[in-house]
């Protein structure tokens, strides 16, 4: 079979593994972008992108200092912006995320939050008029925008913004004021340095009363100069775990007057006298939010096949040890041990991504149901999605870390592209709804459902369908090789729901004793457990359907990999099986022992595996992960190019070291 | 009570903590440093190095470049050496550290591997001639070293080193040489740019036989212009994920030739005539393995103990959500889920201090008994010390990022401190050994006393002496208030033994099968949670002992602690404890909410259990965690430091975004 992967001058160890594979690659490929047509695109779309040295990095970023990262980010985001024709802009799932990660890697840039927040926010917020003037502004790129909701003080709890804005009737203004240090506007990406306009979310006030967060649109700096207006202090917040390449920024208003049409007005208005008029609809955007969880997941799965990539890439040429004596050093991949550390990190990225395209579909199918007024799924593909991101972005920083421990020390230098990868995906944590919080959200819904279960009057759609089912009462497990994909449903079903109703029901208990905040407070950490087996049970579930729908010659392969995702989930909660005696712990060691089984089935295609993900070494931007493996030259290349190098005596050798070895030397 | 951590000024909640407390924290602080007199000494270290101007940092470090944190790293570091007098030379564990941590904080620095390695090796392998010429010269600091070992392409297996040390006979020289690029010696910390001399670890050559590696003392850079000498090619490897201040190097030999006596002849020698004279002893040096790992193992227990006291302090002064609507935001630390987030670690960092100190007395216990020929326990405390440097490391680097994740985006700034503590922690499960690899050595120990149990030959010291014990057949704990120390470790004491036998008998059955290497690669996986096992038992086991030797009136609240580690050990693994019918649900589910109940008993602690740790500011570095909880004007502070904020517009505005906005408008 030919394989793309292999050329003249690679490394030979990576090369026999390319052609240990059994599988097509080109196909797998096609299989995990979406289809032949996606992969063509991503092909032309890098083609492009190589072709175009105004894309690229005059140097890696990280030996640049973090004002040269800065700039050189700047540089780039014009150039790739000024270039979309090459892409399908209303394709920004698949087209815009890949064109985005080859040209501007893992840092954020001036104009991240102009499209991911502020234009979608004029475009759902803003009335006609507003929409006419202030949308052509931003699409032409006539004013950068972010997005400013987050206080020093204040996050995830809305309601307590400290920043006001009251409205003036005499002016027909709206004066916005931090009123304390915490009101600080604070995190908001490119609103340090590069932003000249934001959305600000500030607290309405108008004829004496609050009328809670509302949005509005404010000029931050002078349009020619570029310096803040009077009034405005605003900065970059310093430098962070990661995307240093972004100047997230601070924002404090003294008294600054805004006219009134700069409220967004689509849902409440303001009248000039300043009568408030309520929005009609309390409870939007919930689709919106849907759509971005899906590109989130999609990210957070790109980053740890990444990860895997340069793991398992490196592992295959990097010789450690020897398993017999005197036999030679053996790959490190070899080892049983690696091999645990790697492959279920690979099986996680693929489990996320079929999870990311399932809630994209997901999403489209909800965004139709709604054109005709049909709400039906919308909190349960809600409470789905965050769910997804709270153990999907916690699961990929873990595995990330897991890749890059598995490198050794070299899986420290930033050399690797590790410590990159996992300060951008971490984040993924915090933002958008901090994982703790969010777990809680989807248990609130898990726990009406369990209610509803208990009263009888369940109508749950399929994602919770399991909730209202009788179950078995013991697994169906026989053995690994009869162990039939819905019998491993059914043994997550049963342990999910399980939880499901410990947690409903240590919940009654404590609501006869406490109000029921508290009694939630004091059920927390086992709610947030519920959900987190809510969601595992979806992934196992959606990534063996997605593997049943393979194309045929593939599907033994993906089949090893899904299963060893769902044996790891077992093997590693033992206890949660083994309870009113469900599982055996014969039958337990039997799926331990499959995933021993799995790890060595995997073990001869592991770099194709990765290798069908496609990743260019553009992307990866690693030494580590080099497609061709000769890792070795590079790094030593990679290193020359520190800054510490520019000279053979570091300039401050004469002020400090220097001197004190010469006194010493004098007084001996 | 008097509190000398509540002073005027302070954040209201915070104070608000402290007076809450129910121990003396004094009391406190004395028994975790060993003493009333070390943590007197303690005070006396932070007073003379706040006093001295001149080990302070000019700004802090996060905004400088690597090349100011290199110069300013080897600035501080001939400060300090040169007053040295300040400390207990001798008491490096104790005051060693505290005074280098105040000082270069979590940054290496140029000296970091003279004191720690190169020193300590010319000490252990030169003869006595060799010993009056270098020892001096280092000690006086006329000589800066480091010690080269590792290559880019060799780490831990030190048999395949590359770089060769031929003998010319002709010129009694030995001749070093670099054969390949993988031979580069990589990542010896200060070799890059600051070491003019290293031990060089190279594979031995005469008389045309290999003789394996051997160290030898290598001159690299002139004395006075400190340039490379000929034929030495040497360099910084780059950026990394932590320790940014330290020039980790590489170093490549042409050729390079130096005196024959340049071989540390202590144990081996190269006769002039090129006769080689086998050392007499052949395992040495096991001692000081593991007096460096006490000190790791303290010092990472330092490093959790610091993540853990921002989270807490953080915690308390943030106030986000509403648990009872109207009522106000509570303080965050209010949360079970953050409770469970944070305790826990809080809990680590006390057993692994305490194992720490059990460490270093067995060390010296053991450095006694060797005095006298007895190297009875060597093997035993080795293992030990090879597994929890293992556990501790993976723990801690866990549960700092946990720590950094319960304070949402501000975990993420620099201003935290968190990603300097992750970078810097982290590192240890890689070096001194890399963990899977430790952990396989620890199972080898295991494996060999599961054998001697099995044929009734075992003569186990106490830290094993489980393995060899009956045990019970069913856990003994009726509730959790019954819960007895001794209990807990015959809990675990189960658990650990089931794991060893589980573990040796898949080994023999293996071993019918393949050949014995093979079949301990096959596995692997389970002997390396064998090992994690014996780790966590010892952990307990110490954590417990050493409460009961607290002050009486510190135990109630330490014991909470203690327990809070036990109960989450547990339940995390569950299984483990339902094996064979020895735990029941019903007991598992009460010590479940036994861990809430610990989590509810520590939480008005909480504050000053961290505060008894006596971390100043000066070692924190964390605005978030700082001492009097006002946070909040603290980080606009440190913001505002940003070098991105050195002017109001950055220059390069009107290089890219400035001209996109005006030709954009221009056009519209």
């Amino acid at each position: 079979m030919s394989n793309r992967w292999i050329q003249p001058g690679d490394n030979v160890d990576i090369t026999n593994e390319r052609k240990k594979c059994t599988f097509d690659i080109e196909k797998m490929s096609a299989f995990i972008h979406g289809g032949e047509d996606k992969l063509q695109r991503r092909r032309e779309i890098l083609e492009y992108v190589k072709s175009n040295k105004s894309l690229g990095d005059p140097q890696p970023i990280e030996f640049m200092t973090r004002n040269e990262r800065v700039e050189n980010a700047s540089r780039k985001i014009v150039e790739m912006t000024n270039n979309t024709d090459q892409i399908d802009g209303s394709d920004f799932f698949g087209e815009g995320m890949y064109y985005q990660a080859l040209t501007m890697g893992r840092d954020l840039h001036a104009m991240s939050l102009h499209y991911v927040m502020f234009i979608p926010t004029l475009q759902g917020q803003t009335d006609d008029e507003q929409l006419d003037h202030w949308l052509s502004l931003a699409i032409a790129r006539a004013i950068v925008g972010t997005y400013a909701q987050t206080e020093l003080g204040h996050g995830t709890n809305l309601s307590k913004l400290e920043t006001t804005a009251h409205y003036d009737p005499k002016t027909e203004e709206f004066v916005l004021n931090s009123p304390t240090i915490t009101a600080a506007k604070w995190w908001p990406g490119a609103l340090g340095k590069s932003s000249n306009y934001a959305v600000v979310v500030a607290q309405l006030y108008t004829q004496g009363e609050c009328k809670g967060p509302h949005p509005f649109i404010v000029q931050l700096r002078e349009m020619d100069t570029h310096k803040p207006l009077k009034g405005i202090t605003l900065g970059d917040i310093g430098p962070k775990l990661g995307i240093n390449g972004s100047d997230n920024g601070f924002l404090l208003f003294d008294h600054v007057r805004i006219p009134r049409r700069h409220m967004l007005m689509r849902y409440s208005k303001v009248l000039p006298d300043g009568t408030y008029i309520k929005p009609q609809h309390s409870k939007l955007g919930y689709g919106t939010m849907v759509f971005v969880r899906s590109i989130m997941i999609k990210d957070q799965a790109s980053q740890l096949g990444a990860a895997s990539t340069i793991a398992i890439r490196y592992a295959s040429v990097r010789r450690q040890g020897e398993i017999i004596p005197n036999s030679g050093e053996v790959q490190i991949l070899d080892y049983q041990t690696q091999q645990y550390r790697l492959f279920p990190q690979l099986a996680r990225a693929f489990a996320f991504l079929f999870a990311a395209y399932e809630i994209r579909d997901l999403y489209m199918k909800v965004t139709e149901q709604l054109t005709h007024g049909n709400t039906e799924l919308l909190p349960e593909i809600h409470a789905l999605s965050s769910g997804l991101k709270s153990v999907v972005s916690w699961d990929t920083a873990q595995g990330i870390e897991q890749c890059r421990l598995a490198c050794g020390g070299h899986g420290y230098s930033q050399a690797s592209a590790f410590p990159e990868i996992y300060g951008y995906a971490v984040g993924g944590c915090t933002y958008e709804g901090e994982n703790i919080v969010m777990l809680q959200q989807v248990a609130r819904f898990l726990m009406k459902a369990a209610e509803e279960v208990k009263k009888g009057s369940a109508n749950l759609a399929e994602i919770c369908a399991y909730i209202g089912r009788k179950g078995e009462q013991h697994s169906r497990f026989t053995s690994v090789d009869s162990y039939r994909d819905e019998d491993i449903v059914s043994d997550l079903e049963y342990v999910a729901r399980q939880q499901v109703f410990r947690a409903y029901e240590k919940l009654r208990k404590a609501q006869q004793q406490a109000n029921s905040e508290t009694a939630w407070n004091s059920c927390s950490v086992e709610l947030c457990k519920t959900s987190r087996w809510h969601v595992r049970l979806y992934l196992v579930k959606n990534f063996l359907a997605k593997v049943s729908t393979a194309p045929s010659d593939l599907r033994a392969v993906l089949h090893d990999v899904a299963r060893l995702y769902a044996f790891d989930i077992i093997t590693s909660s033992s206890g949660n099986f083994y309870e009113n005696g469900y599982m055996r712990e014969d039958q337990m060691n039997e799926i331990r022992e499959g995933v021993y089984k799995c790890l060595h089935r995997i073990r001869p295609n592991a770099v194709s595996l990765v290798d069908s993900w496609d990743y260019d070494d553009r992307e990866l931007k690693s030494v580590l992960g080099r497609r061709d493996g000769n890792v070795y030259p590079a790094l030593l290349e990679w290193a020359k190019q520190s800054p510490l190098n520019k000279t053979e005596v570091l300039p401050t050798f004469d002020k400090y070291l220097g001197p004190m070895m010469r006194e010493a030397k004098s007084k001996l």
